[in-house]
């Protein structure tokens, strides 16, 4: 169907806005799942500095119906929304903004969508042992929907970096009933926690392209009927994953995050479910390509 | 072409703003003009009350390329852009902004449209006596490019509204060097201008759907030679054009004048020559279905 068929004055309007955009597959992806629900949306992307001006004129484009946010511009745009859940408060990132009925709504789809991974694959969360590796934006919006949502035994933390460290770790014990344990990443402190390990989510950027060579965990770390989750997506399969795979470790791919915090902006946006097999097929399709 | 084929994060954006907007033919127009040349740009439609905050979001949205700027802020958007050529100043309303590295640039095409039309029936203006009937924003537009461009060898004008008028007249001896004449509308005063006229341009909404029975001009006062353009386009062929072919005038229907500053508009924001043909029969298939 031509574009020409498709957007009329009444079609709402999404985006992502950050900088860069430049190689965003989030309009190739949300307009394919609009097209195949047959949906009067279509999705674009802008290339935004001036955060306050950009929320501004979401609200001035009245059928401007939601927003995608991205780096380096997920913190800052919590200042200008009307209404943030208090879970994505504590998190201190947003990825969504929703114009509802005049009213900005700002929430995080990066948590959800990995817990969403995890259910997809069939992981069992609820009273397993969840070692998080970095605490970083993507770790802190995963570790806390883990915590809130899906009843750990136990969730493990290392970083390098330990101020961030420390902070998520007291994030995590303020606004969270789950316990928690952190350290520094180093090769003890690694070895000790993978020998506990049930699920490893790795949420930093090692191996990720042009670094492929690289990854966090050493290969002779893993133990049979451990889950492997790296949220890097470039390449499709890290180092980390491959690693896990050849010794028969159930490994879960970053793409999966990315296309569920995809999925769940889509609802955000539309209000129905969405089709998440067309939305992996266009990832896929790009990132090969 | 599927849109999640040609929606990318490079893709320029376009937008008409204005309150209504949804019954505008824009999107349709623009969309299919894009389509045609294999341009990377998309055309959306947003309702807008707040234009200060719409220009403030354009300039945030920094591949967001152009807009078209509909009724009611033809006039009050012209505060917030950057830059407006002399003539369009004089015009006092603009109905195209253009991001030009940052700059906004304002101008307005309804004028330059109708010229256009009017060349491309192969209507004469020069030295000619031209009547137009009205004196609101469209008029003003028209008599102004005319004035300027085309060197009329007299310009008329009538219309009831005789401050309005009145403004008209003055504004275009002071700001053109053409001979303009005008006066109150009335049936004798249309008895005398339309003795003389070689081109009468209809700028009133009299005929307009739903009160398609109405004309201006009683079909009686047409003489051999003169050319007839109304810029009425719903319907189609108004009573005013109808009649006047029916006495063997040449007519220019509305929709040239729509398609015109429609393909000036698009010329503005990429660069290139419009597929004038393309938007043509798009704005015929709608205003027909």
């Amino acid at each position: 169907m031509k574009k020409d068929r498709r957007i009329s004055a009444g079609t709402r309007v999404c985006a992502v806005i950050g900088n860069p955009v430049a190689h965003s597959l989030s309009p190739a992806v949300h307009n394919a799942a609009f097209e195949e629900l047959g949906l009067d949306f279509v999705y674009v992307a802008f290339r935004v500095e001036d955060v306050a001006a950009a929320v501004a004129g979401m609200r001035a484009f009245e059928n401007f119906r939601g927003m995608s946010v991205t780096i380096p511009h997920k913190t800052e745009i919590m200042k200008y929304v009307d209404g943030i859940d208090e879970a994505d408060r504590s998190i201190g990132s947003i990825n969504t903004v929703v114009n509802e009925q005049g009213r900005l709504i700002g929430s995080g789809t990066d948590g959800p969508g990995a817990l969403r991974a995890l259910a997809d694959a069939g992981v069992e969360v609820e009273g397993r042992s969840i070692l998080v590796l970095g605490s970083g934006g993507a770790a802190r919006a995963i570790a806390f929907t883990l915590a809130r949502n899906a009843r750990p035994g136990k969730l493990s933390i290392l970083d390098v970096d330990e101020s961030q460290l420390g902070r998520l770790t007291a994030d995590l014990r303020n606004g969270t009933d789950a316990r928690v344990e952190s350290g520094k990443l180093s090769d003890g402190s690694l070895a000790r926690a993978m020998g506990h390990a049930d699920v490893i989510l790795h949420c930093t950027p090692v191996g990720m392209h042009p670094n492929e060579d690289a990854a966090l965990v050493p290969a002779a770390l893993f133990r049979p009927g451990q889950v492997v989750f790296d949220i890097v997506y470039t390449p499709l399969e890290t180092k980390l994953l491959a690693d896990a795979r050849s010794r028969g470790l159930k490994v879960i791919p970053g793409v999966e995050m990315f296309v569920h915090q995809a999925a769940l902006q889509f609802e955000r946006f539309t209000g129905v479910d969405a089709p998440v097999g067309v939305m992996r097929r266009v990832v896929m399709e790009r990132l090969k390509s």
